[in-house]
């Protein structure tokens, strides 16, 4: 599949818009740019439906498709990217600054992985239970004196950014004979349900400790770059115990 | 004077833009990426008011100037670049795409040069006019299917590409012992003058070719890149020969 077109399937994910004119304005600057897969988070019902009146991106955000929890919208992707400042991340997750960007999404799509780019409410960005949800946080380099950009502005900064950079460099390299298939979202997510569930039934600490560790566990799991088969396996192991745990 | 001040130096001009929005729009995004001149040529006046009351580019806001003409707001610039698409540049002008623009705006900033950076009205853009008095024509590359962009998304994706190019780049390099400093707008409207009169007086061409001359003599002017005293000269000279013409 040629660059253009590897890129058009990359998973824009709007979080909660409050601005309806958002909405638009991100479709817009897909359009610009040649991208073509929105997903909206529990939009407002009015803003949605008033963004899909917009002018420029009809088709676009006629397909746009709406998702209940970011975990929804972000399934089917191997690697997922949430947009935000780098303070914020844990110190055990991996960031990086828009213009180091565009190479790393280029493997991602050489070894066949679904990559999204995330983008928070308006003002308080992706909370931290998002970022557990990352595998990679992306920061827009911009003035310590006015950080916080426009959502519509961010998302054509970020998408021009990606369109110009990847398909200037022509064609990405051939995946190497040992990359494997990244294990999607949905799968990481289920790993993560077996491991805590193992957690809970070896009394493996309070009760009162369970977010913490769901959260943990699912940092842990995006840093691990699982590979598919991996990801399986080890799910496999985890029932496995738990089952015996259970009988 | 470290880059990231010359950067700040670098005038952004918005052409009557018509949506009140896009004027906090572009002032957001310059408080983002570090510029701080702002000129808005013929503004509509109840927007021009209800611009200055955007949230978080104030100080920006107020030091924004208003000018009457494009020329105006670009007259004490050396370098003077239009935004558009490349297909509406006459042969003979100098066009790039917007990632190859950070280079060249710190060649000239190295020179001592001063910048100019041009957006046209939301709808119809840049006219051939304002075109004429562009040394460079800059594109920001976008889908065939949708190239026109937002007007505050494309003054954020260029302030990006050239805060996050040129810092990146680091100190630009010592101008070469023969880098002249550049005449300004100003200078070469004044030049574009005098030889205009010269024509007029010297029955050159039919009247009603004057403004088709006046045109050229514009796109000429800014392709030979002139320096500060070269302009001054052949100013000099095209006063000298009307004088003759004249008595």
């Amino acid at each position: 599949m040629p660059l253009s077109e590897q890129l058009a399937l990359i998973e824009i994910v709007l979080v909660s818009p409050r601005n309806p004119l958002n909405i638009g304005a991100a479709a817009r600057a897909m359009a610009n740019f040649g991208f073509e897969r929105l997903t909206v988070v529990a939009p407002y019902e009015p803003h949605w439906r008033e963004a899909k009146s917009a002018v420029g991106a009809e088709g676009l955000l006629q397909n746009a498709k709406r998702a209940e929890r970011v975990e929804d919208a972000v399934a089917a992707c191997t690697f997922v990217i949430g947009t935000g400042t780098l303070e914020r991340r844990r110190p055990e997750q991996r960031g990086v600054r828009l213009p180091e960007l565009a190479p790393i999404i280029e493997q991602e799509l050489a070894r066949g992985g679904r990559v999204a780019l995330v983008f928070g409410p308006e003002k308080r960005g992706l909370t931290r239970v998002d970022f557990s949800l990352c595998h990679l946080l992306v920061e827009i380099p911009t003035d310590a004196r006015q950080p916080s950009m426009n959502l519509g502005q961010a998302v054509a900064v970020c998408l021009y950014e990606l369109s110009s950079r990847l398909l200037a460099a022509g064609p990405a390299p051939l995946p190497e004979a040992d990359a494997e298939k990244r294990a999607d979202s949905a799968q990481l997510e289920l790993l993560a349900g077996a491991i805590e569930e193992t957690m809970a039934a070896a009394n493996y600490s309070p009760a009162e400790m369970s977010a913490a560790n769901r959260h943990d566990v699912r940092v842990l799991l995006r840093r691990l770059a699982l590979g598919e088969r991996d990801a399986r396996r080890i799910l496999g192991l985890f029932r496995r115990v738990l089952w015996r745990l259970r009988h």
